[in-house]
């Protein structure tokens, strides 16, 4: 193989080169690219089979150092060795020189934060189609997602009618294209899922349908010797480095225990300030800071004054979609950080007399699968009404797109509200069991209900989202989409 | 990593399972994930070096079948290890079934035509974003394509405005993503650009934006006991065997010498019946077959009776655009069934009075380059103005465009023809040295004109390369887009 970089010196009449290389490439360098393509062909033709599955991630981050939390998520799941892909959406064209920066920086920004995850922008299309090209097109042979990552939408109901339909026609399209689906909230003044950088102020518009928030990373790399600080607008707080500031963190629910290592900073990183605002241009506080970092800390045990656990990992596995929502919380629980946090599950009891019964069934079911829990429990009287609070906190969520007044495809009908009363129903008395059981938990990973296409509209599914999520630890909602459940999805 | 394959027996309200698979994944699978997953990681980790650069092809079939020449033409460029992805564009969203077997269908197809290809497929997307899409997110790190093939779009003067404008800024859009672009135009009444099959009557439309045919492959799989035909309708020829029907074909400009392997068939290839019809239902006649697998068989020299040699592989170097417009043909003379083909290269002399320097120079580079060529013409008299009849053709081409009453964004302005009227000549002088040199040529690789944006409209541009390959064997458009040619595209 034989290649050339040359340079044209008479325009397109003719062919006048001058030679930089004229040689053969490095046979290593060779080598390694026939390993990595053999293997992915050898892999392709393996086929796919259950137990081979490997939980591989496309992250809907946006650029990956505006969404923290999504990216270390992603990672304690598949640093064990499966994939995982960055995305990052622009809806505006980039030129060539805006896409290469903005590569390269998601690339330094996850290669500093230890990362290992490969990235894949697109630009010029919708965050939907873009989401949707994503989806069917990343990866090569198997080595392809099957697991969409997203952040929570916090501003939906604010947010544009079309940036809602967006949102919702994304989670449609993952499970059309047979992934699954796993939805990250982390509470706080400002969300995870609403956060969007601008770091050059000259780069396209991010696209930020997944929230209203806004993080700004301002570096200013200058020469090593230097001393000199040229930024003098800096609040004192600011001028630390962000792993400083962290360590001085205390919150009610998370205690640090990060073990810091003063390695030798490379030069470049004394001049790196890094401002985190939110939307408003407020700077973030030191909470919402160590809110955005859960993923990368070490989670310890904390007993609080009355004697309970707290800051225990939550499963409330509602549903079979497979075993993700098992399987997920399993694996973080063999990563060094959360292995002392307890592995609690809570499953459904359906009819109160055979509770017995079906706590056996489920307790053998999770030794079958040798879940290393620290404890079960049914939760009965998912049937019974609500409380008038709970019903209360819906129906002021849902007001707004009741009311008759607002567009035809963004309004939650009568008859819609009628025929899923029920669900509505089983969504606040769930919230109102996790307000009992899971608000002291370091993180609640729970089945996402079904969006059940031409049944529930955007603004419903959201509400229900939020009713099982606000005023909560973080919740990752997970919803495999296996063969199995197959019936489910219509 | 566990995993299970559940089967929910009570609907939504519980999880109960049915055991199928509870055990450990094979090691042995699991180890190939793992090595194909970190080799692709320590690729990417490599960084780009011309020294190691491979054409990674993205190959725009359609349907897989239903543009032979295409794969087999970028299969014998990659063969010897490097990345190609054939993709599929569909318009209309696919149902999850239809997604799959397109996409199984497509992957059989090429097994069993021992092309080594990963398969992209995405639906949903107009052609012009799907191809965005896929220029833009197929592959992982390193493992992704620089090179765009595609097929001639033989239907542009026909063609509705928006597909020719679509075919036009796909060409953009790989230049602007920094993609090589490759077009394949091969002669006969069925263009190899101009071929969609439809081999499901369900199945949706396919994007058949490059081309106005039609290809019909229907195939009745039977048991392979039955001996009974459920066809009435067909043809005698069509009954037989494809490569039987191509090893009884002649025609002038094209030998057969294919060796029949008459391996014991598979049952099922008993009873597969290929119909290749054109646009206008009539099944196509061997000729039309032969030109479809021109990249299939075995090239051999034929001497006519004037004494000169046909069948040669000429290559038409006119710019610099990194080295990919000699590097093609180089790779094809590699290949066991082009090897016997003489590789001729003709450049341009810019200065009559320095032919004999040019020349030398140029011999000198193919030999730096050691690229093994039997013949090097230095082409004069390019800007001498074109012969009336060759100026009659292309004005009959653009007649149609220039006319007022076409809509403006599909117009030939006159300010536009006026401005580009000297690279018009030029080109229109190159068809007549192409006609007086290359008309016997087995394929001809050109370098491809430059669509300069907001220089040159699509239907300019599309009767430009017209005149480049009408009436002449089949020519691969090439254009490399190298850091080096950069400032020949802004």
């Amino acid at each position: 193989m034989k290649e050339f970089v040359g340079e044209a010196t008479s325009g397109e009449n003719g062919v006048r080169l001058m030679f930089i290389h004229v040689n053969w490439g490095s046979s290593t360098q060779a080598q390694m690219y026939k390993t990595a393509l053999s293997s992915a062909h050898s892999l392709a033709r393996t086929g796919e089979h259950v137990k081979n599955y490997w939980p591989q991630m496309l992250v809907l981050t946006g650029r990956a150092q505006a969404r923290p939390a999504l990216v270390d998520l992603a990672h304690l799941i598949t640093k064990a060795g499966s994939l995982m892909i960055v995305a990052d959406i622009s809806q505006n064209k980039l030129t060539h020189k805006e896409r290469a920066t903005r590569a390269r920086t998601n690339d330094e920004w996850l290669q500093e934060r230890k990362v290992r995850a490969f990235c894949a922008g697109i630009d010029g299309l919708s965050f939907e189609l873009g989401a949707r090209a994503l989806v069917q097109c990343t990866g090569v042979g198997r080595l392809a997602p099957n697991v969409l990552l997203m952040g929570y939408k916090s501003d939906w109901a604010t947010a544009p009618a079309n940036d809602l339909t967006s949102y919702f026609n994304v989670l449609h399209t993952a499970f059309e294209n047979r992934l699954a689906v796993a939805i990250l909230r982390v509470p706080g003044g400002l969300e995870c899922g609403a956060l969007a950088v601008e770091d050059t102020p000259t780069a396209g518009h991010t696209a930020t349908s997944a929230g209203s928030g806004e993080l700004r990373v301002r570096q200013n790399i200058m020469h090593a010797d230097s001393d000199l600080d040229i930024r003098g607008d800096s609040q004192p707080s600011s001028r630390h480095n962000l792993s400083n500031l962290l360590s001085l963190t205390t919150s009610r629910s998370f205690t640090i225990s990060e073990t810091k290592k003063e390695k030798t900073r490379k030069p470049m990183d004394i001049h790196r300030q890094i401002v985190y605002r939110a939307s408003n241009g407020v700077e973030l506080s030191k909470d919402q800071l160590t809110q955005m970092s859960i993923f990368q800390r070490k989670q310890v045990l904390l007993r609080v004054p009355d004697g309970k656990e707290s800051g225990t990992l939550d499963v409330w596995w509602l549903y079979d979609d497979g075993g993700l929502t098992i399987l997920l919380p399993y694996i973080l629980s063999q990563r060094s950080t959360w292995s002392n946090v307890k592995l609690r599950v809570f499953a459904l009891a359906n009819r109160r007399h055979e509770m017995e019964l079906e706590e056996r069934n489920m307790a053998n079911l999770l030794s079958k699968f040798r879940i290393d829990y620290s404890s079960l429990t049914m939760v009965q009287d998912i049937t019974e009404p609500p409380q008038p609070e709970t019903k209360k906190l819906f129906d002021d969520l849902t007001k707004k797109f009741t009311d008759q007044s607002i567009g035809e495809e963004y309004r939650i009908s009568e008859t819609e509200m009628l025929t899923l009363a029920e669900k509505t129903n089983r969504q606040l008395r769930l919230r109102e069991l996790m307000l009992a059981n899971s608000k002291e938990a370091r993180l609640i990973i729970m089945s996402l209900p079904m969006p059940r296409k031409g049944s529930v509209s955007a603004p419903l599914y959201m509400a229900w989202l939020e009713m099982l999520s606000r005023d909560l630890p973080p919740v990752l909602f997970v919803r495999g989409n296996h063969t199995s459940v197959l019936t489910f999805y219509s």
